[in-house]
């Protein structure tokens, strides 16, 4: 789960939603040292599937061969290598700050420009909810290491390609 | 990775960054046959950390035990199963929708609504970018039923608890 700027690239795939499916599909990364960035995975519109978004930086070789793999599990019903120009690719961040109350107006200034959101405030802490690209979200990261970090939880990337070209029907 | 109303159990957990972990966490649940409702990953401010939050609902004592097996794992740093009362909990969804030219002002009138941001308009097509908690987020699903669902990515829940009594300090 490394952050380096090597190129990273996005599978998006859609499992059926049973137990168990997920691993398995981490599995399939880690048993080839092939490092997984960030995961997502949540139900989709019909409750039957899931979809699951990796993120993953390494040689395009090995990817398409795990990518192959992935595609032969019996509940896999479509797997994607979105192309980054051609998709919508968002992150959601959690950070809490110590922030005292002198400062609180500072953070507030910075959040408005990010267009962040202040979901908590307490005596000497701030948690700010943030989304957006990934360069987005770093930008944002490096203007508030003024202070403290308390905490920090981010969900990883999801993602979806724009239009309709790229669309997957299920039946 | 199924959606229930059974009361939901969130784990915070705070690994090394190193590869495999979130596959050997994901694994821990799958043998005990514990259904992981949602997964999310992210590096946290200092880069020798990830933060896991998983979201499963079940057993509150097998859920104990599946945390006492995660904390000893070597490369484990924090475990902690987050009050939703006491908690931030935001998810991130990415809905793209079936919209004709006509419709357009229409599905706009809807997200204005829930602050949710279009980021994409295809001559057919919309894609809306939503970010709130679980509830929020299934109002607007619902409120969108009547388009068709073309495609749709979520992150699944991230979370921190409010406040600073919480918080882990790591050297």
């Amino acid at each position: 789960m490394k952050q380096t700027d090597m190129e990273k690239r996005i599978l998006s795939i859609l499992v059926d939603n049973t137990s168990g499916v997920l691993t398995r599909i981490a599995g399939l990364f880690a048993r080839r040292g092939y490092n997984i960035d960030s995961i997502t995975a949540g139900v989709t519109a019909d409750p039957r599937f899931t979809r699951i978004t990796i993120v993953t930086s390494g040689d395009e070789l090995v990817l398409e061969q795990i990518k192959n793999q992935v595609q032969k599990q019996v509940d896999v019903r479509d797997v994607k290598i979105l192309d980054a120009e051609a998709s919508v690719i968002r992150e959601l961040v959690l950070l809490k700050l110590r922030v005292s109350e002198e400062q609180r107006d500072k953070v507030l200034a910075v959040a408005n420009i990010f267009r962040a959101k202040i979901v908590d405030v307490g005596p000497k802490s701030m948690i700010i909810e943030l989304t957006g690209s990934q360069s987005k979200l770093e930008a944002f990261l490096e203007l508030t290491k003024e202070y403290e970090t308390l905490e920090l939880a981010r969900t990883g990337i999801t993602a979806l390609s724009r239009g309709m070209e790229d669309v997957t029907y299920l039946d």
